[in-house]
């Protein structure tokens, strides 16, 4: 298997997902060496949720899964980027295409970017 | 200025670079509140060095700064996107374009990228 460097972060290693076909960034998240062997092994992304403290395959519960389609590591090891084709067409949690849908202007953010779906009917309602 | 969350990881948040104009990912590094409150206000990107430990004017010994064009913050507050103009057309201290030079490929890692400047040209040979 292709090592990288895990001890820098607490084994965790940051995974930059980007749309193989247009470019955009799409998400960060974290790999652990588990998550980094799936993704490897499975063709399919897995990360390292920090909230939940456990192995994350994305999309697990949406269905919106990420189909690796290239895969980078950078110079030192402790990064990677994730060329992939996005399921269901959003990376975030939220319902826009990429988790960076705000931007800087004027000293503020503001809301760019494209939402595909309503995160209630995905996730259902928030109690 | 804009708030982020410097809490989760001992006050570092990561920073992705990308081309402005291309969409290529150049680098990932890290940004303290200092580098982030620089950034904004200079409008050419400051990271922090965690090898050095210390605040990073990117380019500040090679020459080739990063200008910010746009930024993106990410939905949890805790990543940003600097889509940027590489100076000297290299962000890599290798020489290559982008630090994400490596490809995986039969599970092996592949060089495949644009090397534009010899490292000991430009930091001198290496002692």
């Amino acid at each position: 298997m292709i090592e990288l460097d895990f001890k820098k972060t607490d084994g965790l290693i940051p995974a930059i997902a980007q749309d193989f076909d247009t470019g955009e960034v799409l998400m960060m998240a974290f790999i652990n060496e588990e998550s980094w062997k799936l993704t490897l092994e499975t063709g399919v992304v897995h990360y390292w949720s920090r909230s939940r403290n456990k192995l994350w395959k994305k999309g697990e519960s949406s269905g919106n899964i990420q189909e690796v389609k290239e895969i980078r590591v950078d110079c030192d090891d402790d990064c990677v980027l994730l060329k992939i084709r996005q399921v269901g067409d959003a990376a975030c949690h939220t319902g826009f295409r990429s988790c960076f849908y705000r931007k800087v202007k004027d000293g503020a953010l503001v809301t760019e970017g494209e939402k595909v779906f309503d995160p209630e009917d995905v996730y259902g309602a928030k109690g």
